[in-house]
This record gives structure tokens, C-alpha cells and sequence, in this order.
């Protein structure tokens, strides 16, 4: 990924000096306290692993997994060829010592310490789960040198500042494998984050085997869906590395899959199929407010809340759900709901009032209350999105804030003055389509809310990934190595807040994210690879390095935004190949360049002015590399203007370092380049204008949603 | 991967022109017929499929990836979200016809036609799998334009040559994990393979769980091994795409995995643990003769063949894979058994007096004979390796036929005179790190065999990839694609045997193997990686893409061969991260660059010159950039001498190119870099050693074993 810097130094005769400035390490999520001393551990043939403590299967397990790892890492051939219970002598190099056994859950005890010196290296924790978070952290400190492999001598105390550090996945609008979860889980887990909430039912498709209900899987997806193979080996994969699973099934709104499996649930009788949420042909050229006024005011597929048979089927369907997932929480959705559809059934309206509910709101609580006590008979913890809340909710349900910001203080204060308690999604919301820093930014816990009241309420938070314009080739280019920013602001002490060191240490994480987690940059070289026949890939990469999606909701909207423009139909099988599916939310190759025209703009020497000029021409040359291709690529020809206006930026910007042309003309071209086109942006437009102004503006601190 | 050259032909005004010459297609493995017409049929998004026949998931499952896959390549959103089978309109622009649903088995009809014209395309086959071949090919088809995509007008014709076309993998030496297996069975069906034969314990590990001799798993491995759901999905895995599976344990030599778990099994006692079986330790400053004598006079682990708890043990045994594995047949191995474990037990060879068995070959037949009788309670037929053959042995074991190619022909011929069947190996052994032509031109049917018989007698034949010095990190690069042109051989008529033309389309071959089902390039991108710890790659790729791996068993024997060198030793947990591990066993850069060699040697034009000195000029300049990136990697540093080599080399032929120089010390320098060096070689010498003397010679008909 650093390829074109690394080149460029390369080419002027600097060379990046990792490792030996006074900010010399990469770990992310950064721990509460990091004492660094001089002096190496080295690692050599020698190196051997001790665990000490009770019997912990999973600790052995994450020892095993760091070892082979390691191995992989230095390519050195280690003495134990594995690890095992036995392993217990305190004197080996790495010596893991730890007090208690115990399964994931909220709340368990996840610090450690971890003392590195130049002969030996100790990893203390109370639970194999801190024990299991300090490796991770040990990994990090791995770095190379000209002699080897080493850790810097380093004295760490660590614990999570958040309880509850989790990530969401809709699973329901594009499937996501199997496979791709598991990769995600060990992304997680490298980053310290502990829950994994799937949200594995919605209008779109039911996403996990029933046995008892089979007509969920059959009539409600698309024939894809986990296994209940697969969903106990998924929880047995989690938990091995610390991490609970949630379930998540969307109830009473968003249930359109359900629906078309057992229509008996229904509000109102249709022919229910799996559906499409954002079908652009219904929306297209409507207004934004005409469409928001219909989701308001149209009947939309909900479950009837006013039969008995209803809660007998939720009943049936908990307890099996309950023996597949067996930690202690149960998500039953409760989002946009807007009760028309209760309000057209005058059987439902009978319900009412002879409950006497006086309005929706009202019998959604009672609706919710019902799969409460369901939930608690199973020993679960229902959990609701912010909509689910109300005063007559019973306290121990847990509420996911994920509207938008305005009035979020104010919910949360009300929420946690019932004895409610909070997950924060808000500001979480991975397909926004926002830069890591924006969500890195995103302080959980407002200053207007009172810290014990916080610290009382508020469990912690979530990334959120929806998946409308997402499937599983391109997950997890959408949610890492973003997500690694979320866990920092989760895990790490709240006034950890420097966006350019947590970029610093993000690319590097996302190279460790790669090598030993996800397949975030193969998926994004498959895409590539496709558009040019297994041709050169070097030009698109250039290409593709500087754009970034269009921010907010414009892409999904872009039906409604733009009436007229024809859009592709999102649908089950969406290819998602599309320029706009491939490239990542945060330029590396931006940021970098970003660095050099600040250092530029404020030294004016000639070693900056060099760089900048060579890449600036490679920019503005890639343009006939990209031509030639694109003669046998239909894809390439369709977005050559991206090529082009790439080409004409960096011309500008040359331009601009040679004080040549008038300003004004080219910051209006520039400005004119800003203009999205295939969903895509131009990510380097700030930073050639600054070399026309000469005055870099600062990133902004927030994006509009549309 | 034809990234340089691609470059290099831009550079220099030339385009490829793929899908315009008459050898235009690039389908692997070959079929029997193919007559091309004008005219294309073009992908559009009305682009709609319609299966006609009786029920069968697989076929629609395997249209539905087809479909998915195709969005993919071609980035058209089609109008079927997903193919049912209510989706049986025969006016569909593909209509796939077919008249039997069969379970996948060896001997099951896999015809099909293909008939594309410029409206439509009309698949029909006999069987379900016929259709599945069917839609592999079609797969192949597709081609990209400056218009879009296409698949041109064509009538094929196509059955396979052999019914058994197999992979074996060893997954007991080094464990490959589930998910590497499912991709190769992908591959597999790409190529039109439809055997995975899995050698599932061996000395080294014992991988598949056990339920009722659990200490199999727990004892005889390194907590490494598949569960039985596991196996479950994957048999339904290879089923769903017209694979069977093989499952092999290895008996009676071979087997100290399982005596480590059950010792009195046993031939004599001793302490058993799941062994290393080129233990350089061991071995060390040995010469190979002393060696191999000594492989043939030791005790090595051996079941006891006297003991009837034995056949107890393996009848339950049996039973229990017998219902995990339910395809017709069981490997039982027999190969590499030198009896002198037998001879120095008196017990053992009291038995043989009495049941009046000579030599211990009598006692291995005798053996064999009662594995086959519990085999068959439990309607498996029994494969073993070539030693297993015996004539007192029944005749419906199936033989494997591995040891080097002498005495081949002598010994099919009697085993087809004994009436038994044969599956060769021999020749297609991926472990010896021969290129793919090698392989390609290994013909399974002697001439010296008459023809009657090899139909009657040979069965097919299988690549075999031995896993000493694979794991699952490079197992995919090792594999493929060079099982392709096994595949060919296989499948395609005997008189396919153009290698020029097979390596033209393996290189696309791969790129589609990459794309839909192996993470080859993933995994040997990932192993750069780490070298430079994230830095630019590109001159890590320049060096390993004209690096091959030493041929033959140089390398595993390399403690033997180079006596007082410094090997690694081979565990359960080598790193596998080296660049003899890294790179590909055939060269593609170097093939083109062979390509461009003869060209310019029989036409000695200036495009050719200036591609050669462009080419030239790079691989000199590589080490500049080389050498900045190994300060800072130790790895790096350690080959810093195979940089130089090339460096050298390249200049030697640019020499050559401008006349200058010394011929006769070109040559020589030329010959001091043959020597391998980090276990690989330089794979463009011979055509630099051209430059210089202006005869390129023909690549040799054959490599040595050692």
C-alpha cells in the first residue's frame, strides 16, 4: 500500500525510519500506560513460550495461534513445535501467567501487563481473556530490523475503558459468508473488541436455519444462510478468542423475509417475498422529502403484536434460537416501525383498546415487553434500537442509540434515568462512507451527561455496518481497517485523540490485519484484476488509491438525489465491482501525500518539491497506461473521465509548483473536479488546491448525510 | 502477473490482442471438439438462464455460482437475482438441458455440448455433472472487448479421456486447513478433476477426529486435524461440484501417528509420538546412499499385522469412516514397508509359520487381504500404493502406481494381467518441483502397453503433492496451477501436447483460478510482504518472479545431498515464509521472456531489442532499489546474493545484446550462477546463456530426481 511513497523516497535518497523516532510504536487500540526503555528483547531460534495458571483450552489456543504467527512474521523455525498445557516453565522467554479461567462475557476482566526487558518477557493478567488481549498487543510490538527480528524494552498496564466494543454486521441484505465472519472475528480480535452483533433477519432475507421453523431459511433468503453447524462452530470460534456473539432479529418492522415464510404473522395479508429496501425503481424521481413522507405514512410489512399465536411462534422460536447463541443477550430490533400498518387492521385497533394502548408507540412497548418475558424465560437480555424505548420498557432491556445526532443527549440522559442502559451507535455508522478520524472523533459519552451517570449507563458502543451496498466481496474493504479507529476510541483512554498518529499506526495496522486476519486488499485486487483481464494492475492502482466513495447516504440515495441518472438496481446479487465497490474509505496514498504538501508548504526545500513533482507526473502519466487498457475494458472505458480528471489535477498541481497559470482558472477546474462521478471522489483535490493557495485548509470536522 | 510484460509492450507501442488470433481460446483442459464460427454472443442485462430436467440442487446451486460469478467478471447486474428450479424456460439466452440427476462416481457420464450463437447458448448433457463440466467450460469462454463481454459462436463437443482424475493431498506431514482444501476443490472442478484423495494420516499426524478411538486425534497430532462436520460439509462440498472423496490411512508402515495413540497396535514397543520423517538431525552429514540403506534395513513403526485385535480395531474403525465417507472407496497405502519391524518379532514371525507366509511381502499381502474383506462389509473397494500389489490379492483392490518411471510399464502390465485396476502417479508428483510441462507430458498409457488393456486396465491417474516442505500457507502456490496441465492430460485427447499453447492458456488459467477459487497469489504476496514489512513490493516481485524452487528432492534431502550445510528443520510448525517456499514452480515472466529470447533470435527486429534491453535494464537496476529495502529487513539481507545474480545476469545480457564482452567468461559467469543458492534457481540463464551464444537450446526432456 505504500508502494508509491516508499518508490519516492527511494528515488531522492530518504528512507523511512520506522522504528527509531521517539514515537516509534504501532499499537492500536493504544493501552492505558506504555513506558518505553531502551534495550531489545531479540528474537532468536531459541525463543520458547511458558503458560502458567489454570486449564484455559483458548489461551493455549492464542498462544499456539501467536506462535505459528510469529514464526510466519521472523521466519525463524521456533524450538516447541507447539504449545501445550504441559508448556508451564515460568523460565521460558516468553513466560504468560494468569489466575482465572473464564468465558467471554460483559464486564469480565480483560487487563494484563505486560514487561518487556532485553533477556525475557512477561505477560501478566488476571483471566486468560486479558491474558489473551495482552498477546495481541505483544504482536504489535514485533518489529524488524537490519540484525532481526525484536520488542523494544516496554512496560505496559492495560485495560478497556468500555465494557461493550462491538461491531455490526446486517448480514440480511447481502449475505456474508461464513468464511468472511471468521475473518472478521480475527480482525476483531486483534484490535480488543468483544462483541459481535449480527443482524441476521430484515426485509431482505432471513439469514440463519431453523428447524423448527424451516420456512424461514426456505421462503425467507435466497438460499443463502448459516447452518446451525455453522452458527455453533462461528460461537465456538468467538469465544476462543474472546468475543461474544448477538443475535439479532428485527421485529416488528423490517420483518418482510419472516413474513413471506409465515404469513400468519402478518398485520395486514400480502404476498410476501424477500424484498428490496432501497428499490430504485419504486423511489425514482422522487424527492428526498416526498420519499421520507412516504416511509412515514405507507403501511409497511410488520408482525401482527395483537395474537397470542405470535408470541407462541416467538416462543417456539427463542428457545431455538436460545440453545444456538448462547450468550446472554437477544437483539429484537424494534427500529422504524411506523405503525401504519397496526392502524389499518381493525383487529389491531380492537387490540388497543381494549388493552387500552393508546397509540402505536404504546403497543410496540407492549409488543416488546411480551418478547421481554419470552427472552428472560431463555435467560436472555433483550437488547432494542433506540425506538424500542419507553418509559413503560422494563429496565433491564438495553438500548442501541444509532439515530443521528441531534437530540442524542437528551435520549440517553432519559434512557439512563429509567435504568435503561446504552449502546452508542451514533456516529458509528460505517456506511456513512466517513473517514476513520470522523467516527476515531466520536466521543461516546457527551460532556452534557454527568460521568457517573455515564458510567452507570453507558455500556459502550458499536460500529455498524449495514449492508445495502456491501456483499462479501467487498465487506471487508468497508469495515477495516476503519474499524481498528472505532476500537481505539472504545478501548483507549478518552483523551486519545491525535488523528495523525492514529493514522500512523492504522496503515500499519492494517497491514497486520491483512497478513493474519482479513482479505481486505485481495478482495479490492480481485476487482481490480477483473476490469483489466489479469493485465498490468498498476495503472488502476493508481487510479483507485486516490478516489474515495461519495460520503453520507448520497450513494444509496443517489436514485432520489439525482432523479433522471440511471442507477443499477441494488439487489441479492448485486456484482459490486463497480469502482465505488472497490476503493477504500480512507486514501493511504492521500494521506501521505497530504503530509508532504503540508511539510512542503511550511519548509519550501527542495527534497519535498522533488517528491511532490514525481508523484504529481506519475499522476499525471498514468493516464496513457490506463488508455492503452482500457482498449479491451469495457469497464475502464466507462470511468476514463476519473483517469482524466486525475491526469488534469496533478497537471494543475504541477503547474501550481512551477507558478505557473492563473489561479483563479484552475481553482475553479478543480472545483469543478469535486463534483462526484461513478460514486466516486477525488481524494487529493484539497491538497493540490493547497499548492495553488499555498494555504492547506484543515480536514472538515464533520460530512453531511446527504 | 504479466504485469512487466504488458508494460514493456505499451512502452514499446505493441498491444496484446488476445481473442483475435486464431488461437483465440483460452479453455483448460482442452475438450475433444471445438469448431469456431464469426460471430459473438454478447452479455447484456437481459441476460436470463433456464434449466430444463429433473430435480437437482447441484446443478442449480452450480448455475447459481456460474451466475454470481459472471455479474462479477463482467459487472453487468443480470435480471434473475437468483435461479430456482421454477426457472425451466427453454427461450432463456442460456438454456441448460439435461436428462439424469446422478450421484458423482467414478465411470458417471460428464458429456456435454455447447452450442453458442449470436442469440444464444444451449448447453446440454446427459447427467447433472455433464452440465456442470459444461458450464466450466462455457465459463472460459467469456471474453472481454472494448464493447463489453462476449463468448464467441462455437460448437463444442466434450467427454473425458480417463474416468479417475484425481489430487491427492497430504495433509498429515503439514496440516492444510479445511478451508485450503474447499478451494482446491474449486480448482478441481475448474479443471474438470473429480477425485480429491486425501492422505489423511501418515507418521507425522493422524487428521480426522475419531469418536470412538478419540486418542487418534489427540495423541497422533498436533490438535490439528478436520471434525467430523467437517468432513461432512466437505464430502458435500466435492459432491456439489461432481467430486468424490478419497480418504487414505496410511497401513501398516507409515502409521507412527497411530501408534502413538494406540501402541498396541503395534509391531514392536517402544514409545511412539507422531514422528518427522526427514528429520535433518537424524540424517546430518549421512551420504544418500547410507541413507536409503538405511531406510531398508531399520525397524521402522509398523501395525501389527499377527495380532487379530488388530483387525477388531480396524474393523470398527472402518465402520465409523465408512459412514463419515461415503464414497466407494478406502485407501489403505501399503507402500514403503520394509517388513524388518516384522522380522525381529518372534511373535510376528511365528505367525508367519504358521499360516505358511515367506517373506514379509506374503505377510503385508496376507495383511491387505484382511483390510479388504472389512473394507468390503462396509462396500468400500481398497486402493493401495504400488506395494500393496501382490497376485495373491484380490482383484478388486485398486493400484496406485508412484515409484519413479522405471519398471512402470513391467509392473501395469502384470497388475492389469492380474486383472486389477491401476491409478498412476507416477510422472505427476508435484512434490519433485518439476515444471508444469513436465507433468503435462507425462503420458499415463505406455506405448509398450497394447491399448485393450490400458482401457480395461487403467483407471486414470492422480497428482500427488506430499506436504514435506508445503503447509497450508503455500500449499495453493505449489498446487496450482500447475494441476492444470495435469488436468489437461487427463481429460483432453492424448494428442494434446502443444506446451507452447498449454502454458498460454495455463497463465489465464491461473488468472481465473485466483479469481474464483485459490488464494495463490494471496498467499505468495502475503510471504513478500513480511519481508519488507509493508514497504513497496514491487522489487520482491521482480526478483522471486525468475526464481524457481530446486527440482527434484534436492531440497528435502538437502542435508544428505550438501553435507555440513545448515538446514532448517522441518516440524509440525516450520514457517514455510522462505523465498523457496514463496515463489511459483514455473516462471511466467520468465516463459515470456523465452518467448521474446526466440523471437528476437530468429528475427533479430528492433521491437524485440527494445523490449529485451527494457527488460534487461530493469532486472539490472532491481538491486538498487533491493538493497535499500533489506536495510531494514533481515531477510532481505540473507538473499541479497540472488538480487546480485541478476543483477549480473541481466547485465551479462545486455552485454551480449551490444557485443561486448568475453563470450567465453560470460558463459562461465553464467554456468556459477546455475548452482542454487537458498534452495532456488535463476530461471532465465538459459535464455541470457542465447543472448550470448545466439542458440537458445530447447528446454530439457527431463529433470533428475536428486
Amino acid at each position: 500500500m505504500r508502494a508509491i511513497f516508499t518508490v519516492l523516497l527511494l528515488l531522492t535518497g530518504f528512507l523511512s525510519v520506522k522504528g527509531q523516532s521517539t514515537d516509534s510504536l504501532y499499537l492500536m487500540p493504544r493501552p492505558q500506560s506504555v513506558r518505553l526503555q531502551n534495550g531489545k528483547f531479540m528474537f532468536t531460534p531459541q525463543f520458547t513460550i511458558g503458560v502458567n495458571g489454570p486449564v484455559s483450552e483458548k489461551l493455549i489456543a492464542a498462544v499456539n495461534r501467536f506462535y505459528l504467527q510469529l514464526g510466519k512474521r521472523t521466519g525463524i523455525y521456533f524450538p516447541q513445535e507447539y504449545i501445550t498445557a504441559t508448556d508451564n516453565n515460568a523460565e521460558a522467554q516468553l513466560s504468560v501467567r494468569f489466575s482465572k479461567t473464564v468465558l467471554p462475557e460483559i464486564g469480565v476482566d480483560e487487563s494484563y501487563t505486560l514487561g518487556v526487558s532485553s533477556s525475557k518477557i512477561v505477560l501478566i493478567a488476571t483471566t486468560d481473556i486479558g491474558a489473551m488481549r495482552g498477546l495481541e498487543t505483544l504482536y504489535q510490538l514485533v518489529t524488524p530490523s537490519g540484525t532481526g527480528f525484536y520488542c523494544p524494552d516496554v512496560n505496559i498496564s492495560d485495560s478497556p475503558r468500555f465494557k461493550w466494543r462491538g461491531l455490526m454486521i446486517d448480514v440480511a441484505r447481502h449475505f456474508i459468508t461464513f468464511e468472511v465472519l471468521k475473518r472478521n472475528i480475527d480482525a476483531m480480535a486483534i484490535v480488543k473488541m468483544n462483541v459481535l452483533h449480527l443482524h441476521l433477519s430484515d426485509d431482505e432475507g432471513f439469514r440463519v436455519e431453523s428447524k423448527i421453523y424451516p420456512k424461514l431459511q426456505q421462503f425467507g433468503s435466497n438460499g443463502l444462510y448459516y447452518t446451525q453447524e455453522q452458527i455453533k462452530e462461528l460461537v465456538r470460534y468467538a469465544h476462543d478468542r474472546g468475543i461474544i456473539i448477538v443475535p439479532e432479529f428485527d421485529l416488528p418492522g423490517h420483518s418482510t423475509s419472516i413474513l413471506a415464510a409465515y404469513p400468519f404473522l402478518a398485520s395486514y395479508p400480502s404476498n410476501y417475498k424477500p424484498a428490496r429496501r432501497f428499490n430504485m425503481d419504486t423511489i425514482k424521481n422522487l424527492n428526498l422529502m416526498t420519499v421520507m413522507q412516504l416511509i412515514n405514512t405507507i403501511p409497511t410489512p410488520t408482525i401482527d403484536p395483537a395474537k397470542e399465536s405470535t408470541y407462541t411462534f416467538f416462543d417456539n422460536f427463542f428457545k431455538e434460537m436460545s440453545g444456538l447463541f448462547p450468550d446472554a443477550y437477544l437483539h429484537i430490533g424494534a427500529d422504524e416501525n411506523n405503525g401504519v400498518a397496526w392502524k389499518q387492521n381493525p383487529a389491531i385497533v380492537a387490540f388497543m383498546k381494549a388493552k387500552e394502548l393508546k397509540t402505536t408507540d404504546d403497543l410496540q412497548a407492549y409488543f416488546v415487553k411480551r418478547l421481554h418475558d419470552i427472552a428472560k424465560k431463555y435467560n436472555k437480555r433483550i437488547i432494542g434500537w433506540e425506538e424500542a424505548f419507553n418509559p413503560s420498557v422494563p429496565q433491564d432491556m438495553i438500548v442501541q442509540k444509532w439515530k443521528p445526532a441531534a437530540a442524542t443527549d437528551t435520549l440517553i440522559k432519559s434512557i439512563i434515568k429509567h435504568n435503561n442502559q446504552v449502546i452508542v451507535s451514533t456516529g458509528f455508522y460505517l456506511d456513512m462512507y466517513f473517514p476513520a478520524y470522523i467516527h476515531y472523533l466520536n466521543e461516546p459519552i457527551s460532556a452534557n451527561i454527568p460521568l457517573a451517570d455515564a458510567e452507570k449507563g453507558i455500556l459502550g458502543a458499536e460500529a455498524a455496518m449495514w449492508s445495502e451496498s456491501v456483499n462479501d466481496g467487498n465487506e471487508e474493504i468497508r469495515v477495516w481497517p476503519r474499524t481498528g479507529a472505532v476500537a481505539e476510541r472504545l478501548w483507549s483512554a478518552a483523551n486519545t485523540k491525535d488523528v495523525d498518529d492514529m493514522y500512523r499506526r492504522l496503515w500499519m495496522l492494517d497491514f497486520e490485519l491483512n497478513d493474519c486476519a482479513i482479505e481486505e486488499n485481495t478482495n479490492y485486487m480481485k476487482i481490480l484484476a477483473r476490469w483489466v483481464n489479469d493485465e498490468d494492475l498498476t495503472p488502476v492502482r493508481t487510479l483507485t488509491s486516490v478516489y474515495t466513495q461519495v460520503k453520507g447516504y448520497k450513494r444509496l440515495m443517489a436514485a432520489v438525489l439525482t432523479p433522471g441518472e440511471v442507477h443499477p438496481k441494488t439487489n441479492l446479487s448485486s456484482p459490486m465491482v463497480n469502482i465505488a465497490d472497490a476503493v477504500h474509505t480512507d486514501s493511504e496514498t492521500g494521506w501521505y501525500f497530504r503530509k508532504l504538501v503540508a511539510s512542503y508548504l511550511d519548509k519550501h526545500n527542495a527534497a519535498d518539491l522533488e517528491q511532490l513533482k514525481a508523484q504529481l507526473q506519475r499522476w499525471q502519466n498514468n493516464k496513457v497506461r490506463f488508455n492503452s487498457l482500457a482498449v479491451n475494458s469495457p469497464y475502464l472505458q466507462q470511468i476514463s473521465d476519473l483517469s482524466d480528471h486525475l491526469s488534469s489535477a496533478a497537471t494543475i498541481g504541477l503547474a501550481a509548483l512551477n507558478g505557473d497559470g492563473n489561479k483563479d482558472e484552475q481553482l475553479k477546474q478543480l472545483q469543478q473536479m469535486e463534483k462526484p462521478s461513478h460514486e466516486v471522489q477525488l481524494a487529493i483535490l484539497a491538497e493540490i488546491e493547497a499548492l495553488v493557495t499555498g494555504k492547506l485548509n484543515p480536514v472538515p470536522a464533520s460530512y453531511p448525510m446527504f
